[in-house]
């Protein structure tokens, strides 16, 4: 009740209404309280500071996104693979949650398009992404709690992202496996590629995989070759499902 | 509703009924799915297996405790300490769930009684203490999710355990500094020690702290020694709170 009230009361700059907007379309839910998502997108050139005296930005909540981040990412893989022992879930966890794979989530996402800063986005690095993802991340628990953490890391991290065989390196690349599996069958394959933008900034690529003349998979995502790979990735878990079910 | 509902209907043997009790006063609330304890408590040389083939035990729940455990003291000590930056984050934090921390905190708890094992207790080895109680709030997240993994945590490991000035290493030990100023103020103090076991298995001491023939504070720990250190940091903040309002 009161999380609602907060949300409906609140009388908002236009500039406000905007980034409300813009953060409702990233999480997924509606967030209540801006400031702290201001905070994660604010980098320590800005010099910022609270009453206090003690500097504004998101260097503090990356640790705690990183917190949060380990342990959905721990619970999801508990359930997820019953037969892997306590090694087995740390290696695992460690690669879903590598610098590279968490530059990959915050570019994915754009998040740099909010940062305030008063160096130019050259100079940031690659890291940056992640970085900022694990403090969205942050500011998510600050905002709405563990639960909703686990919402997004969910949507954004678990369904996208997280797929075991590819993780555990039985299978490096599903594109792969359905052109070896159309050579094997004698059975023309082709991928159709078109850039897809929507509304969104980030640019998306769309991709079509037919199998002799037919659609058996589409997907979106920031580039050809992802985008080809997860089309490729739906294709084989449906045949999957379908030699199982005979 | 549904939890209320499985706390009451199901019909338990007595067996059930006492380890049912025993968790309750562990956990401070009520366990609703005993299965999660007990495999918290079933050693790997046990040899059970699921009807999968896994093995029952507790090294999975580890796993997922510490990375509970990890999150629950980030969030603390994030808003605890305004002031300290990632690094400080991060250090504090592994402090407070050393290997020697967590074995201590298992230990006090006794949690070895429950152990289900066919090999005797003296092959354990120390850590034995921080596995189970990593397992531990693993249990409680698999039972009855994070808000009551963070409400064991507050009441068994930060409230007793997380003191920031002493893990800071600025106070090494109250007990000292009480005596310090008992002699520069030529107050008399006395800690008066008895064994105080109440209900519980593990054995319990009392201190009441006198200062001047005036019990200023009390205290009740697993040793003489942190019952003493209990009393003195109680003694310690309630006079600083007697000179802040000055």
């Amino acid at each position: 009740m009161g999380i609602i009230k907060k949300i409906f009361n609140k009388s908002r700059s236009p500039e406000d209404g905007i980034f409300f907007e813009e953060m409702r379309k990233i999480l997924g839910f509606n967030p209540v309280d801006l400031s702290h998502y201001r905070k994660g997108f604010t980098h320590r050139s800005s010099n910022k500071t609270d009453e206090n005296g003690n500097p504004i930005n998101y260097e503090r909540l990356e640790f705690l996104g990183d917190a949060m981040l380990g342990s959905v990412i721990a619970a999801h893989l508990f359930k997820e693979v019953p037969t892997g022992d306590e090694g087995y879930l740390t290696k695992m966890r460690s690669k879903i949650v590598s610098r590279e794979h968490l530059n990959e989530l915050g570019r994915d996402l754009n998040l740099i398009k909010w940062v305030e800063s008063k160096v130019s986005a050259q100079h940031f690095g690659e890291n940056i992404h992640g970085n900022l993802f694990e403090a969205f991340v942050g500011a998510i628990y600050l905002d709405r709690g563990f639960t909703y953490c686990e919402k997004f890391i969910n949507k954004k991290v678990i369904v996208p992202y997280v797929d075991i065989p590819k993780l555990e390196g039985k299978v490096i690349s599903y594109k792969s496996l359905v052109i070896e599996w159309c050579q094997k069958e004698k059975k023309q394959f082709h991928y159709d590629v078109f850039e897809d933008n929507g509304n969104e900034d980030v640019k998306h690529f769309g991709v079509r995989l037919k199998i002799d003349g037919k659609i058996v998979a589409k997907a979106r995502a920031t580039s050809k070759k992802k985008a080809e790979e997860k089309a490729s990735q739906r294709a084989y878990f449906a045949f999957q499902e379908k030699i199982n079910k005979k």
